[in-house]
């Protein structure tokens, strides 16, 4: 099957559905990938999503909507009756239903649901109890098991009946009389075996399962870390209860990594897609940091009122506020980045700490020293051109050098050490985002610098 | 099987290594999951490291080393002799083995590939000559393929053959008279379908693969995008050359977004894992970017030359400049780092340029207008108690309140549109970093700061 460029692909369908007559362009729909289908809606305007999902088959209607994001999804429900959702939701996976009734208004939810198959309803209303991001809200009902007392054959005859309706199966959990999780079987493994053996010979006991309750950043860990593709659930007593496929938790990974990603950036989590959150949202997420820091940053307007006198004895001080405090707040950014990330991927822990101190010092002195230095240059270099930097020029040239040595070497260690203790207080090393370790690196930035500016200037200039 | 923390296992288990005998020592270990003994080896300390290593048995050691990080697996092969070497990667998959060779050096290469298996070495060295990040150089040698003249029952025969020596099996890829893929086949239709039906007529002929040449991050896009959990690869002709599983594939998706959030933070992305990296690699990844943005920073220090009268005369003006230039830096932070994201995971695209800027436009300007009223009363409130703004407190207020709202705007904008600029360009969005975008806005918000100030403050300050 061809990959293609889904916006050339789009751009030529939205031309085709002002020339063509539906019957064209609904076999040429009908031939691609539910995927790609899903591409080309979230492409199109409004008016032509309903159109084009209208052309679809049942099948690939049904299976389109699974890859469809949340907002043109709830876009296309709206414009459908309840009894059509429901028949378009027959064939889905249970986890993929409890996704979709999930953001249904009520009263919707009510008549879909009451339209539904009634073992499919009792499937989705128990996924539904769940909380939305711990295995239970991402696990699915669909799922092969066979008892650990049967033989090999018998265990494949019921395989061929379990798998009839359920479309992907990679393992089949073994389970007691009772319905505890005792084992698993790869389907190779059932290919392979004598057909006259045990199951409870062949299986794998070792299976590793989650409990329903549990976190799906810690789920996601767990399959990261074992190289799992499936994962059966149990509940508390160990019974069976459903299964976690790998590909929800990619979409977990990466729902995880933008929420990192935004907080690095200075602001709140959003909760859905950049273009589907409403504005207000989108405001309000970032507005609570700007002014926690822009408060937090008034600070500085304080230090410098401290300063006033100095700066208007040595107006010169004031030219290299901005260099100075952006060069602290850079290193800064750099170090809490590269831990927040290492933290996340568990490349480094808390234990970690002191190795990662000894590293952030050294790197804080060497980057520290590079930047004073040309610093310094720049200042005394530039001074035997113009007369722009005073009369003491190797005097100010030392203040910048020696506070951007000081300034760097803070806002790393400061940086680096930020996420660390948020993490042993059991907060997100990911809160300490670069807008935050600058802001804090600004405030005690300018106190380093008026300090070097007394001990150098102090009978000159001040 | 019990997850458990890993880190009190340690500390339990380098007290054992001293009081134990190593045979208790052993049994225990070997009862551990590999991904486990390889989280234990990861936090042993050097010595431990080996010595643990050497207890395990072999099948174990073979599988422990295929879930270590480089840098130990480095560490405890370095210990070994070559023919130690060559019987530990014997039971290993093709990528695996690829991987673990790649890093060996030169000597120890040749040696070790002189004796193993020749078939296998033949599937190595091709391996070995595919581009490290390309889906050859991520794919594996180990797949299940039957030609699609067979029977159903002539096909579960040749999967119980081959894949005897193949761990993990999803799905048997189906080939024709000359190798070339033409369709894939679950294990499950394998086990559902009539034995005397024919591949052909049961097997999807729709199956997605990719191009051995293709890079590894577009790999990974078509894997999440299709929900995919085995893919095969292909030559330029179409031949059937190899498999890439999801479980590589999340590996990919951690090492693309750690370079990204690096970018994000300033620097260049780390080769390996924050403390495998040598500190001297560490130091210039961050130097480079932390130099070129000091240097940028310096044109701060040219435009406060410009205004270095007006502060002169009015060094309340001083006062406000880290205040005001921060908050441009993190209102732009906020956006890059929210159209990087974006841009990353395919939830906007260029084409929606307009629609972003449009979003930002209205939140740049309501932001900018929070902040604005906050400067504003902040000043105006405090010198209703103290004289430290001066005579003229309303005019200073006006001052900073529109030029937090410029600089706001200003920042929010170019923070959204340099990612999608760069990423126009085919370069990489994620080098518009916070630290990048906030030096940008540094000074230019200096600009307007100023031209703000001799708009309200000609005549009475200025």
């Amino acid at each position: 099957m061809e990959q293609f460029n889904v916006k050339e692909i789009i751009d030529e369908i939205n031309e085709l559905m002002d020339i063509l007559d539906h019957t064209t362009l609904q076999e040429m729909l009908n031939d691609f990938h539910p995927a790609d289908i899903a591409d080309i809606l979230h492409y199109s305007n409004d008016k032509n999503k309903i159109t084009i999902f209208k052309l679809l088959d049942h099948d690939i209607a049904s299976e389109t909507l699974t890859y469809l994001d949340d907002y043109v999804r709830d876009h296309i429900l709206h414009s459908m009756d309840t009894k059509n959702i429901s028949k378009m939701i027959e064939d889905m996976e249970s986890d993929d239903v409890t996704d979709l009734i999930h953001d249904l208004p009520a009263d919707v939810k009510e008549e879909v649901l009451s339209k539904m198959d009634k073992e499919d309803v009792e499937d989705v209303k128990e996924l539904l109890a769940h909380h939305e991001e711990s295995a239970g809200g991402i696990m699915a009902k669909e799922y092969v098991d066979v008892n650990e007392s049967l033989t090999i054959d018998q265990a494949v005859q019921e395989v061929r009946q379990q798998a009839q309706e359920i479309e992907h199966v990679f393992y089949v959990f073994v389970v007691n009389d009772i319905g505890m999780l005792v084992g698993v079987l790869s389907l190779k493994t059932l290919i392979i075996a004598p057909p006259e053996k045990k199951v409870s010979e062949v299986m794998n006991p070792d299976v590793i399962s989650v409990k329903v309750g549990m976190d799906q950043e810690e789920v996601a860990h767990i399959v990261k870390k074992y190289d799992l593709v499936s994962l059966p659930v149990v509940d508390d007593s160990g019974i069976l209860v459903g299964r976690i496929t790998i590909d929800d938790i990619v979409d977990v990974i990466d729902d995880e990594v933008s929420e990192d990603i935004h907080k690095i950036g200075g602001m709140e989590a959003l909760p859905d897609r950049y273009l589907a959150v409403p504005i207000a949202t989108m405001i309000k997420k970032r507005a609570v940091w700007l002014v926690v820091l822009f408060i937090s940053e008034m600070l500085t307007a304080s230090v410098m009122t401290y300063f006033e006198n100095a700066i208007a004895k040595a107006v010169v001080l004031a030219l290299f506020i901005p260099l100075i405090i952006s060069s602290g707040g850079n290193s800064g950014s750099q170090a809490a980045t590269l831990i927040i990330r290492a933290l996340a991927v568990g490349e480094v822990t808390i234990r970690d700490w002191w190795k990662i101190m000894s590293r952030e010092v050294i790197s804080g002195l060497v980057l520290g020293i590079i930047l004073g230095i040309i610093g310094f240059l720049r200042i005394v270099v530039w001074s035997s051109f113009s007369h722009v930097y005073g009369d003491h020029p190797v005097l100010v040239g030392l203040t910048v050098g020696f506070s951007l040595l000081g300034i760097v070497l803070w806002g790393t260690l400061s940086g680096s050490l930020l996420p660390i203790i948020l993490k042993s207080l059991k907060l997100d090393p990911a809160t300490s985002s670069a807008p935050f370790v600058a802001t804090l690196v600004d405030v005690t930035g300018l106190l380093i610098y008026f300090t070097f500016a007394y001990l150098f200037l102090s009978g000159t200039l001040l």
